[in-house]
């Protein structure tokens, strides 16, 4: 066994730490050995150090002090080390060069950096933790790496992203995770609360409803559009265990029809949007892309993340022995 | 004194309860003796008959067991009495015909029942409360009984209403008041939270390049434009302390630009707008409809609402002399 056949990947966002236990094969390619999860950014009440820590613990006794990747919005303002943002448009091999490396508890730590783009209207955006994933992208087919792609990233914000000759042009950022979030949990419009958004109890139809509304609906009246969750269940055309499949298909449609209609690129000249987040948000951007004509196609998460773990590690090695 | 010349306006949403005691003058007018404060309808511990008596006890030892008109959320499915919703297009004269009339305490109680229309899109849209004010406007000024006219009713929810000759003939909410709230409170785009919003720290200038924001872009990328408080901040464009005024402005912008498309009234051909609710919220759309060239005139919420109630216990008089 090479000492540096092994690293630890960490996507720790705002809500959720993910920890992964990585080998790289004589082959160069990733396997992934084991994972574990704990506390976000914002969300846990030990130490980054400790919350780290106990993530990643069980594996120190067998494979000793593993190098450690970390990205998201643990290298934010709110996080454990800021890194800056890297102004687009960047190559994202570029991110390994600007990492913030230190050593806590006997381990080496890095934290990429984050990205961000200026775009019209003198409109900034930024991301934290989806560079990975995009990184990852342009491995898994080197045809990812010429001409133009259009990814989106649904998550708690959504990502869309301008991928050109392997370079990251722009992105721009939608709420959509986040309000569906706020108005299942904290709003009128959907009475019946669940401890969570239950997958089980999705329902299609009432799904494709809400996205052919907003799709459908006259320019700007969005927030006219939120009102009918309420209005169409108080007049029999909505039950209240649909209201929050029809709530997402609102939003989405909402998301998507601000693709459709974005100046920074034009869909009409892209092939297909390569779509990387959840199964079930990933599927639901899919049907409604797929209703407007735009053909997609959904890349795994968790290996394509990976997949950008093990090119930025690849990097940090190049970089090591250039300067041993 | 007259027995009659003394009644209770009950104006009771979801959030606060307020209770005017009225006196009738001579010629007619409406004079408001004295108010009161109390919870709303989902807000109170209590049961509605003992808030509303906290809320009214102080004035029965002078003034006796008193009529008591009452409307909003009070009326519907999570109230007290549940009223219907009268469909529009309607004359609000007739509202008295179809409350509920009960008696609690040895109180005799009107509930006003709300209004329903249906929209373009197969959609429903309701109110209960903004009935009153919009009766109360009809008496303002005889030309308002007359020809066509826009009325903007702004609050947790926006109404829009279109009067044509002294009948509500359709109107649209929208969401603004309470996802304002939302993303104050639950959201991280905004991370100083105050405990409320705070008037005296409005910033003007935040608040219009916010409304410009969303008057100007894309045609759907409101959940773009949300996102811009939080990167405007991050990027050193705005402070944390002009955030809420710069949100303020996105959202009443996208609110006046659905006003604006939608094809239910064409708003050129509208002279101008009246607006009716709190001062604050009312100056701010008049500002922005003033951006986009549309006159508005603003109404004393207050004094529009009792004229409504006058008018309504006015009617309610002339129904009991009928039936004597």
């Amino acid at each position: 066994m090479n000492d540096s056949s092994y690293f630890i990947a960490v996507d720790w966002g705002t809500s959720r730490l993910r920890a992964f236990l990585c080998r790289i094969r004589e082959d160069g390619s990733l396997k992934l050995v084991t994972r574990s999860a704990g506390l976000g950014v914002s969300k846990s009440p030990l130490s980054f150090e400790d919350t780290l820590m106990q993530s990643i613990a069980p594996w120190e006794f067998e494979y000793g002090k593993l190098p450690i990747l970390m990205s998201g919005q643990i290298g934010s303002s709110i996080g454990w080390k800021e890194t800056p943002y890297l102004p687009c448009p960047i190559s994202p091999q570029k991110l390994a060069k600007s990492c913030i490396n230190f050593t806590c508890n006997g381990y080496e730590i890095s934290i990429v950096p984050g990205l961000s783009c200026q775009l019209e209207n003198d409109n900034y955006d930024c991301m934290r933790g989806e560079e990975l994933q995009i990184l990852g992208w342009l491995q898994l087919d080197p045809a990812n790496r010429v001409g133009r792609h259009l990814l989106c990233l649904p998550g708690t914000h959504t990502k869309w992203v301008l991928v050109e000759d392997g370079k990251i042009k722009l992105f721009k950022t939608a709420l959509t995770g986040e309000l569906f979030d706020l108005i299942v949990n904290h709003s009128v419009l959907i009475q019946s609360k669940g401890p969570e958004f239950n997958l089980a109890a999705f329902d299609q139809e009432a799904f494709d409803k809400g996205a052919a509304f907003t799709l459908k609906s006259e320019q700007g009246s969005f927030m006219h559009g939120l009102f009918s969750v309420r209005s169409k269940q108080l007049f029999g055309q909505l039950s209240p265990e649909e209201a929050t499949s029809y709530l997402s298909g609102l939003l989405i449609g909402s998301d998507i029809r601000a693709a459709v209609n974005a100046t920074e690129w034009c869909l009409g000249s892209v092939d297909l949007v390569s779509i990387i987040g959840a199964p079930h948000l990933s599927r639901s951007f899919a049907r409604v892309l797929a209703s407007q004509n735009i053909k997609s196609d959904i890349c795994k998460v968790t290996a394509t993340t990976l997949l950008g773990f093990n090119s930025l590690y690849q990097s940090f090695l190049g970089l090591s022995e250039k300067s041993a």
